[in-house]
């Protein structure tokens, strides 16, 4: 698949100018392009980086004169953001999974893998599993029975989904994401009992239901709810180790970022943003358009809208204020010490006794 | 196995009234209950969910009148959270791992398999590794050599279990659990030395050691000793992306909820309770029966019994006072600022000078 | 392979004293040691330990009487840790991967593994990979297409390398680590838009690149980048559930604690260590030297050096006075609260009126 610059732009819908027929090898920062690579130059400041590199062709800002940054095509795409999705979308190959069945995966009597599958080896696919068409299922991946995965999805190496899982469209799932894993409820032991019988365990009787276009990071994990199933909504995407505990119910369009863990029953609205680390206690209710900072860690429901920083999570210009607060703190107890020098000159001065002696000093 | 809701009380020791011979096909939240399902309304609040589904069973508090439901059958069991547990347990069906060792399956020369036990596609198990009677190990495990593992154990996909880990019975290890990975131990590089040789690696001679009846959650690590071996008491259950570190010990009947960490040989009694992302820092000492809180951060040894809250971790109703202490901090700021002013004027007509001028704002 | 105490202080360049034909069956405690381990007793507050375990042969801190500790051998090698360090090198039997590539394994075509290879069984390695010589790659590995990794490897079980990552020589991967999944990158959906398309995903094009004599473990995840790749400099250390986000840049030589998460596109210098947990936030610098203790939360640019504590991560004595001072702050309340009762005495007295009333509260 040799892709040149007349190519790209028309996979992108963009404008070209100059030599069409330069190839595309893959995308590059500026400084670091080779001949053969596009340059990606979206604002004027990386303009300087072309020179460094070798970049003959390079995706620029609107407007950008290219003939005078030493180049011999350039792309035009409006829209900074959207241009570098649908550019790396256009040059991304995916991984290498070869069409049809590998002859080493198991795929258990009564499964059934929709037309255009590619299934790689070591794929395990249990007994009554439904995978849409044109599934890449990478090496190693684990598919328990009954299982519903729809069309279009791309399964990574490693990948676990645990019995009666069902799945919508265009599914994503990083390396080694567990879906499906029996939630982590148990009756406490009773405390101080020495010789007390072990926890009693709840068992899962739920499963898991994912919508479409949702993606699961790597080494991310989605336990099965109690009776009923773990729900994540349409567009919901979700990075790298993550916990999403039992019941969980989290909406559409939401961003859940690296290492946030969700408790069990949780429920999260519609276009919620967890940011890096982020948490949510068990049982509570985060409402649609919350933003959760990186690292917040949520106790009590967030109503819809809300933008929380820090552990206890609360608004942010109250937590940036109780920050400055406190970074204050140390002149304000000196502060208090002078006072108190001052009042105790006074009250001598009026015989007065101190009210109840000179504090707990 | 066709149940009856005849054949679930008994086997759970409930008592029944009404139509035995319905089918019992699964549990369900009474609003979401098919008409073959078992509702679950333990409580008289969950009653209205019932008219809602269309179950035509249900799991009731001790007491309910059934008949005025709309039921043609109620099951009655004693004790709320005991009666989810025993009922989930007896319905739960697992995961599907066919009985006997699959031909793909690589079990090593020496390796020693007990009766009865259910060996999925593509397991590894090494040399001399023993496997107790019972055991169902799913697809994709690698359990290494010289490994002991107790009877009836459940290993769902992709467990990891390396050299002589011993394990004792009703193992139970969640998708993706890697139990004897090497501990983290380095000496550290000198600071600023730009040359320095890379950081020296202290080896882990040592194994790990879990007692009967343990849990380990998805995706949790359990690090291998120095020179003894990491160990976990009897009755331990550990929730997913949960870190142990080498040389940890962990007495019994603990739960370690989803994330938590605990350090390089830190010490954990019996009955301990880490909540969600609670962290144990290294070699400190928690004594029986504490609990830590949510994300509570433990930097120093916790004694017996002790409830935690917060980072650094402190005494529950200490973090709480804490926590509205510094929510008043700024109303206490104003209100100093203002006795500063009071202090200021009464000064001035004393004809004192303040203590040392104005503080130092 | 039977080692004598002699054997193993040529081994380690120490020096022995006694009775050298004894045989060292494994490294032990002091107290744990049996008959044909060399107990470890590197500081005389060990020796005690010694009558009770039942070692023969021991390694003691030098000038050590070994005679009177009832040893018939002992081994001394100066330098505590390093001592340490190279006698658990010494004796580390590392995992059992039979020589030679498994008949099971999966190598696509035009792949190319160095001279001395142990592939075990169940491992997929990717057109077009090269593999160094003498490799040790244990089961259910998966290393994808076009990868290369240098000389001396060692891979465990269920480790994923994706597409086009380099790695150099003596790498080390822990169970489960997942090297190139896809960074997580998305433009947010339109707040409060109820039918908005889904986040739009950035692919990522870039991949890993892993300097020489690095460690991953087991269940860490490094992510690749966006348009170059994500690096990780000769030498450093990362232990279990790490997360790196995509084109993010380690130095040299680093420690990176257990849980630990490096933010996409943060920068990180040279010999840094980062304790359990911490965090570095998106797009910020860390320079050479940093420390940041466990737990600590980096959200903002740390210059070289620089010792880091708390969330957010502050200076560590500035952080150390903060806690002291929030400790102290019901105290301060009190006496504030004392001070103003003084200061209405003394105002009354004057015939003063206070500044605005008595506060707020």
């Amino acid at each position: 698949m040799r892709l040149t610059v007349a190519d790209l732009a028309g996979a992108l819908g963009a404008r070209f100018e100059g030599d069409g027929s330069l190839p595309v090898l893959r995308a590059a920062e500026p400084g670091r392009a080779g001949p053969d690579d596009l340059a990606i130059a979206l604002e004027p400041r990386f303009a300087e980086g072309l020179s460094k590199g070798q970049a003959r062709a390079a995706l620029l800002w609107d407007g950008a004169e290219w003939q005078g940054l030493g180049l011999k095509a350039a792309v035009f795409m409006p829209g900074t953001r959207h241009a570098m999705a649908r550019l790396t979308q256009a040059l991304d190959r995916g991984p290498a999974i070869a069409p049809g069945i590998h002859p080493s995966a198991v795929i258990e009597p009564g499964a059934q893998i929709g037309e255009g599958a590619a299934i790689g080896p070591f794929v395990v696919i249990g007994a009554g599993a439904r995978i849409g068409a044109g599934a890449r299922i990478a090496a190693h991946v684990t598919i328990a029975e009954d299982v519903e995965i729809g069309p279009e999805a791309l399964i990574h190496p490693g990948v676990r989904i645990g019995a009666r899982v069902r799945i919508g469209a265009r599914f994503i799932a990083q390396p080694g994401a567990v879906i499906g894993a029996d939630g982590f409820s148990f009756i406490p032991p009773e405390r101080g009992q020495a010789d007390a019988p072990p926890p009693v365990r709840v068992h899962s009787l739920g499963s898991v239901r994912i919508g479409d276009d949702v993606e699961i990071g790597a080494l991310s994990a989605v336990d099965r709810g109690t009776l009923r199933d773990t729900e994540i909504g349409n567009g919901t995407k979700i990075d790298n180790q993550v916990q999403v505990g039992h019941n969980v119910q989290i909406g559409q369009n939401c961003l859940v970022c690296g290492q946030a863990g969700i408790g069990g029953s949780a429920r999260i609205g519609d276009r919620v943003i967890l940011g890096g680390r982020a948490a949510v206690n068990d049982n509570i209710f985060v409402g649609d358009d919350v933003i959760a900072a990186g690292a917040a860690q949520l106790f009590t429901n967030a109503p819809a809208g809300r933008i929380l920083m820090g552990s206890p999570a609360m608004k942010s210009d109250q937590q940036m204020e109780q920050l400055r607060t406190l970074r204050r703190l140390p002149r304000l107890a000196k502060k208090v010490d002078q006072m108190q020098a001052d009042l105790a000159r006074l009250l001598e001065r009026a015989g007065l006794p101190p009210a109840r002696g000179k504090g707990e000093e």
